[in-house]
C-alpha cells in the first residue's frame, strides 16, 4: 500500500519555487580558471549548489507524482533534467506515466536500460502496457521476464488490445466474490487485503469459470445486514464492457450513467478486467487535447521546450496541405487575370467572399461533427439538416451579402459590382452549407474521424469556390 | 432510494426504435372528410396510433434519465414534444437535468407552472439551482416555499455561487461522522441509512461547530478492526476546496489525484458540501463543448433542430466580426490597386501569404493557449517561448517561402517576383509568430479567456498583415 502522499491545489506555487532555486542553481559563480583553462569552481560555490540541490530534493520529495510530472513538463530541457535526477528513483515509473507522450520521450532519453527496468518494475501490468510502447524492446523483454506469471499474462492481455478500445484503459484491481457467501463472510476476506484497490465502488460476483454473475456495491455491504448471501444483494441489472468496445462509447456510459467502475469482460462473458473514471477522465483529457491540436494545425503533442527543429517538423505537414489548398486557390484566381486587369477593384473584394464563405462553412461543419460525435444523425434527421442548413445560409447570404454590396457600392460607385457582390456570397454561402453537411457525413460513412481534416477541406473549397464563383459572375457581367 | 435503472450502451438502438416507432405514428391515414373539410381519422386509425404510443410508452419507461435526454436531443421539436408528454411525470425533474441548455429550453417552454414546479420538487437543492437559471421567477420561488427549512437554506447557498466556481458544482449528500466515536458505532449509523449517496467513497469527520478534521475512506471502514476510533484511522492530509475556487482549477485536481470525491469548505474551515467525479466530468465536457463550438464560430450550443431563425441569430455575430476584418483586409488591398492594375500576377498571389500566415499563427496559438491553460507559463518560460516561435518561424518562412517562391516563378517567370514573395512570407511568418504569443499573453494578463478570440485576432492580423507586406514590397521593388 501507498503512504498518503502530500497533495496540493497549489502546484503553480511548487513550481514557481523549483524555478527559483534551479535559478539560484544556475547563476554564474565565481571561479578560477584551471591550467587548461576550463572554469574551475571554488569549493565554497559547489558547497552552495550542493545545498541548493538538497533544498530541491526537500521541496520535490513530498510532491505526488502528478505534480512533479507538472512541473517537468514546464521546465526547459536542461533543468527538466536536473530535476528528474533528483526525483527518488522509486517514482520513476509513476511519474513517467503522468507526464505527456512528448516529454516522456526526452526523459527516457536520459535513462538507461537498467533504469528503465526498475522504474517499470514498480508499475502494474496495466501501466506497464501504457509505457510500452515508448520503451526499448530489450526493458520490454526484461520486465516481462521479472514479473510474476499472473501479471505476465496481464501484460500480454492489456497489450494486446489497440488504443482507444476499452482493453487498452482497463485495469486489473477487482476484488471478486462468489455468490453463496454471506456478506460476513465478503466482510471477512476484505479484513484480510490490508487496502482495497482504489476506485473499489463495488466487487465483482462471478462463478467458477470467471463468468460475470452481478456487481455488490460497496456501500450496500456498509448497510445491509452482514448475515444475507452475496446472491440477494447483487444487483443483476448493470453497465459491463466488452473489451473490445470503443473507448469513446465507453467513456459516455460512464458520462451517463455517473459510474466510478464497471466490469470489462471478453466474449464469453467473462470477467478480464474493470474500467474505473480515473481512467476515462485521462482519457477525456488526453481526447480533447489532441482535438485541440489538431484543429490548431499541430501534428501532435508538442513539447513546450521541444527543439526547434522539433517543433518545425510537428508543423510542416499542415502548412504543406494549406500551401497546396492556397497554390489552387492562386490558380483559380490566375483563369482570371485579365477580369482583374481590367477592374481591379475585384481583387481588393475577392477576399471578402472566400472569408465568410469559409467561415460559414465552418459553423456548419462544426454543428454536424457534434451531432455526428453525439450519434443523433439518422438518415431522417440528415435530409431535414440539409434543409436547414441552405436555409440559414441563404439568409446569411441574403443579409450579408446586401452588406457588402452596400460596402462595394459606397466604395466603388458601380451599383452592378454591388450586386454581383450580393449574388456570389448568397451562392457561396449555399456551397459552404451543402459541403459543410455533406463533407462530415461522408467521411464519417468511409470510416474516418470527421473532426479531422473536414475544417481545411471546407476551407479549401469556400476558397478556390469563393473566387471562381465571384471572378467568374464579375467576367460575365462587368467586364 | 431509486430503483436501478436499466442502463444500456446501445442508446443508438432505442433511438432508432424511437424514430421508427414516430414514423409509423405520423405516417399519413386513410381519413375521412367531415362536413367541415377537416380530416377526420377513421376509429381504426385513432386506434392503431394510441398503440404506438402504447409501445412508444414501453420503450421509453425502463430508460435511464440520460438516455432519454439523448433522445430528446436528437428528435425535431414536433416529435420531441410528442416524446417529451409520453414520459413519466416523476422523472420530468432528472431528464431537465440532463439535457442540454437549448433544447431544456424547447421542454419548459410547454410546460405550465405547475407541472414545473412538480418536476423540479423532485430533485435535490444543487440541482434545482442547476435549472434556476433556465426556470420563471415564479416557479422557483414556489419551489423555495415547498422545500423543507434545510434544503431551503441548501438551496439558497448552492444559488449564491457564481458560475464556474466549486460551490456552483458541489452538492450536499454528505455523510458526516465524529472523531472520537468507534468504527463500530460509524457501522452502526451507516446501517440506520437506507443507502450510502452515490459516490460516497469517504466519510467527512467534523468537529461540533462543524469544523473539517478529516476524512475515512469508506474502503478503510471495511478493512479495519472495528474497535478503533475515528481519530486514529482518519486521514489528515488531503485535497479540499475552497467553496469559492475556480472549479476549473478543482477539475485539474480531480484529475491529477483521481479522486472520486472531496469536500468543500468556507472561509473559516466549516464544511459546506462536496464535489463529486461526476460533476468533474460533466464540468469537462461542458467547457469542451463549448469551447468547440466558440472555436468553430457558434456563439452558444445549438439545438441541432433549432429553427432557421434562431440558427442565424446563433451565428450572425462571429460572421460580422469577420465581415470587419475582411472589409479591413480589403481597404489595404486598396492601397495597392495601382501596383496590381500594373502586376495583375499579385492578385493571385497575395492568398498564398495570408494563408500561410494565418495558419502558422494559429499553430503558435494553439501551444499558447494550452501552456497558458495548464499553468505553466512563467516569466522566464515566455521569453524562451518567444525566442523559440520567432525561430521556429523564421526556419519555416524560409523553407515555404522557398518553395512559393519557386512557384511564382515557374508560373510567373520573374525571379524578382518570387524573392519578394520568399521575403513576405518570412516577414508575415514572423508576425505570426510574435502575435501568436502576445496576443494570448496580453488576454491572460488582463483577465480575458485567451482561448476565445484569438483565433480571429490572429488571422486578422496575419490577412491584412500579409497582403500589405506583401503588396507593399511588390510596390517597392517591382512596379
Amino acid at each position: 500500500m501507498e503512504p498518503d502522499r502530500k497533495t496540493s491545489t497549489d502546484v503553480h506555487d511548487s513550481l514557481e519555487r523549483v524555478i527559483d532555486l534551479l535559478h539560484r542553481h544556475d547563476a554564474p559563480v565565481a571561479s578560477s580558471m584551471d591550467a587548461s583553462g576550463a572554469p574551475n569552481p571554488t569549493p565554497e560555490d559547489t558547497a552552495r549548489r550542493q545545498k541548493i540541490l538538497e533544498e530541491l530534493r526537500v521541496l520535490l520529495d513530498p510532491l505526488h507524482p502528478a505534480d512533479v510530472a507538472y512541473i517537468l513538463e514546464a521546465l526547459p530541457l536542461v533543468q527538466r533534467l536536473v530535476v528528474w535526477d533528483l526525483v527518488k528513483a522509486d517514482r520513476d515509473g509513476e511519474i513517467l506515466l503522468e507526464v505527456s507522450d512528448a516529454v516522456r520521450e526526452t526523459l527516457i532519453e536520459h535513462m538507461d536500460d537498467q533504469e528503465l527496468v526498475a522504474a517499470t518494475g514498480q508499475l502494474e501490468a496495466d501501466e506497464i502496457a501504457d509505457l510500452a510502447p515508448d520503451l526499448p524492446s530489450e526493458v520490454i523483454e526484461n520486465v516481462f521476464k521479472l514479473l510474476p506469471p499472473e501479471e505476465r499474462e496481464q501484460l500480454r492481455e492489456a497489450m494486446s488490445y489497440p488504443e482507444g478500445t476499452v482493453g487498452a484503459l482497463m485495469d486489473f484491481d477487482m476484488v471478486q466474490i462468489r455468490e453463496d457467501v454471506t456478506l460476513e463472510v465478503v466482510l471477512r476476506y476484505l479484513r484480510r487485503l490490508d487496502e482495497l484497490p482504489d476506485h473499489t465502488d463495488q466487487l465483482f460476483v462471478v462463478d467458477r469459470a470467471e463468468q460475470l454473475k452481478g456487481l455488490v456495491p460497496v456501500n450496500r455491504l456498509l448497510v445491509t445486514d452482514p448475515d444475507v448471501v452475496v446472491g440477494d444483494v447483487m444487483t443483476r441489472d448493470y453497465v459491463k464492457f466488452n473489451a473490445d468496445d470503443d473507448a469513446a462509447d465507453a467513456a459516455a456510459a460512464f458520462e451517463r450513467y455517473d459510474l466510478v467502475s464497471a466490469p470489462v469482460v471478453d466474449d464469453a462473458g467473462a470477467l478480464v478486467g474493470r474500467m474505473t473514471v480515473n481512467a476515462v477522465v485521462d482519457f477525456m483529457r488526453e481526447k480533447t487535447d489532441s482535438e485541440m491540436l489538431t484543429a490548431g494545425g499541430l501534428r501532435e503533442d508538442e513539447d513546450l521546450f521541444a527543439s526547434v527543429w522539433k517543433s518545425v517538423q510537428n508543423r510542416w505537414a499542415w502548412l504543406a496541405i494549406n500551401l497546396i489548398t492556397a497554390f489552387a486557390a492562386s490558380r483559380v484566381i490566375g483563369i482570371f487575370e485579365g477580369s482583374i486587369g481590367k477592374l481591379v477593384a475585384l481583387a481588393a473584394l475577392m477576399p471578402i467572399i472566400a472569408g465568410i464563405g469559409g467561415n460559414s462553412g465552418n459553423q456548419t461543419i462544426t454543428m454536424i461533427v457534434r451531432a455526428l460525435a453525439l450519434g443523433q444523425i439518422t438518415r431522417e434527421n440528415a435530409r431535414k439538416l440539409f434543409t436547414k442548413e441552405l436555409c440559414v445560409s441563404a439568409l446569411n447570404g441574403l443579409i450579408w451579402g446586401g452588406v457588402v454590396g452596400i460596402f462595394a457600392f459606397l466604395i466603388y460607385h458601380n451599383w452592378q459590382l454591388g450586386l454581383v457582390m450580393m449574388l456570389a456570397m448568397v451562392l457561396n454561402l449555399l456551397l459552404a452549407a451543402s459541403m459543410g453537411v455533406l463533407i462530415p457525413m461522408a467521411m464519417d460513412k468511409l470510416g474516418r474521424d470527421p473532426a479531422v481534416g473536414a475544417s481545411v477541406m471546407i476551407t479549401a473549397i469556400t476558397d478556390s469556390g469563393g473566387f471562381f464563383i465571384f471572378l467568374g459572375l464579375a467576367t460575365l457581367f462587368l467586364v
